[in-house]
């Protein structure tokens, strides 16, 4: 550490971090978000993103995958970070201000636990999510349409694919994500223009049908699609 | 304001919140940055972007609106929360969590004037920006990704530009941005397969060329594209 003589200013700055993770998967064909319950006036019984402080020497990263661990059970997620909330009445216990995380993660075999102070821990579908505790309903709204947005320029679901698929597998996990059927053929059309997948070179069986190509993602890691 | 019984834990969180400011605009063909320069230890002399301490109630876009102004005089600017930096040790003087903010802005007829405890204000050129103080050449590297992404996805060089253009007159404008020069075939099929800008079913003449045609965005005002 340098000697200095800067002086943190103002010196009376109350404000508390945060971290708020907003989680979200696909289980049969539904977009689910992971939600905690809290036990605590004024929002016994209300659902909440899984968040809390970070401690003063915690890296932002560090300290969003070891709440969702301690507080959800999901451990070893790509958590990227969405946006910064910071409307000074957004926590009632006084200034926090809260950086919010996203994954889309595969949730098949995971096991969730919670800590005691929080009463549960749940996928719920994301078309019933109950009214969230905090500001957390405008915290799920932006990371729902961020993923919306991840759909077109990003592989951000390469996750919840196994490593070959056909086009059709493909699309139904977009519909699934964005909650709405999408036309096959400009779904086609579109994604194939993207440069995030690629033929195996391979066909499959699936049901009674006739062989489909498969797929793979040009890259099973986060990609942003580039075109200039 | 709900009675409560929440506890701010860890009571004990020592963490002070920032903005910092990535103010880019292109002069002469280059894309520049607006840098104020630090007059104080450790980095008295070194350049650092327009940035401090937000109020303990004061919203985070109030704060980097306000200290954008006070330190360099440049006002009425749309900024992007960028992203939020928080690496334990990036600011000497303590834990210091910094959301930095992003505006590509048009800055001919603007007048620069900073504070007295800064010695200086300018657009440096991208190209030769000097070591930053804090972890601003981090910072400012991170802008300008997210700013080259913007050009494929979003009309975010629209006020560059006046309302009808001609696609030359936009690939330059693309080419100050990226720092390199585009293939004009590829250029201008790219750009019209994302639906930002549209034809004004017009031409103009432009030097001792041919008359070209003028395009306008699709909306003067910040659009994704949407591609599914």
């Amino acid at each position: 550490m340098l000697t200095h003589d800067i002086p943190i200013h103002p010196a009376a700055q109350q404000v508390k971090v945060a971290v708020d993770n907003c989680i979200f998967t696909v289980v049969e064909g539904q977009l689910h978000l992971l939600l905690i319950q809290m036990t605590r006036v004024p929002y016994r019984g209300m659902w909440a993103l899984p968040g809390g402080l970070i401690e003063t020497h915690e890296s932002l990263d560090t300290a969003a995958a070891r709440i969702l661990s301690e507080e959800t059970g999901v451990a070893d997620v790509y958590l990227e970070q969405l946006y910064t909330f910071g409307h000074p009445r957004r926590d009632p216990a006084g200034r926090v201000i809260a950086v919010a995380y996203f994954a889309l993660i595969h949730a098949a075999g995971l096991t969730l636990r919670t800590q005691p102070k929080y009463a549960d821990v749940r996928w719920w579908p994301c078309a019933h999510v109950p009214q969230l505790a905090y500001d957390h309903d405008d915290v799920a709204a932006y990371a729902r349409q961020r993923l919306e947005r991840k759909l077109v320029y990003t592989n951000v679901v390469w996750s919840l694919l196994p490593r070959q698929f056909t086009l059709s597998e493909l699309q139904t996990v977009y519909e699934a994500v964005l909650g709405r059927p999408l036309d096959k053929r400009n779904f086609r059309k579109k994604i194939l223009t993207l440069g995030l997948i690629e033929s195996v070179g391979a066909t499959a069986m699936r049901g009674a049908h006739r062989p489909a190509m498969l797929y793979r993602f040009t890259r099973r890691e986060p990609q942003h699609i580039a075109m200039l």
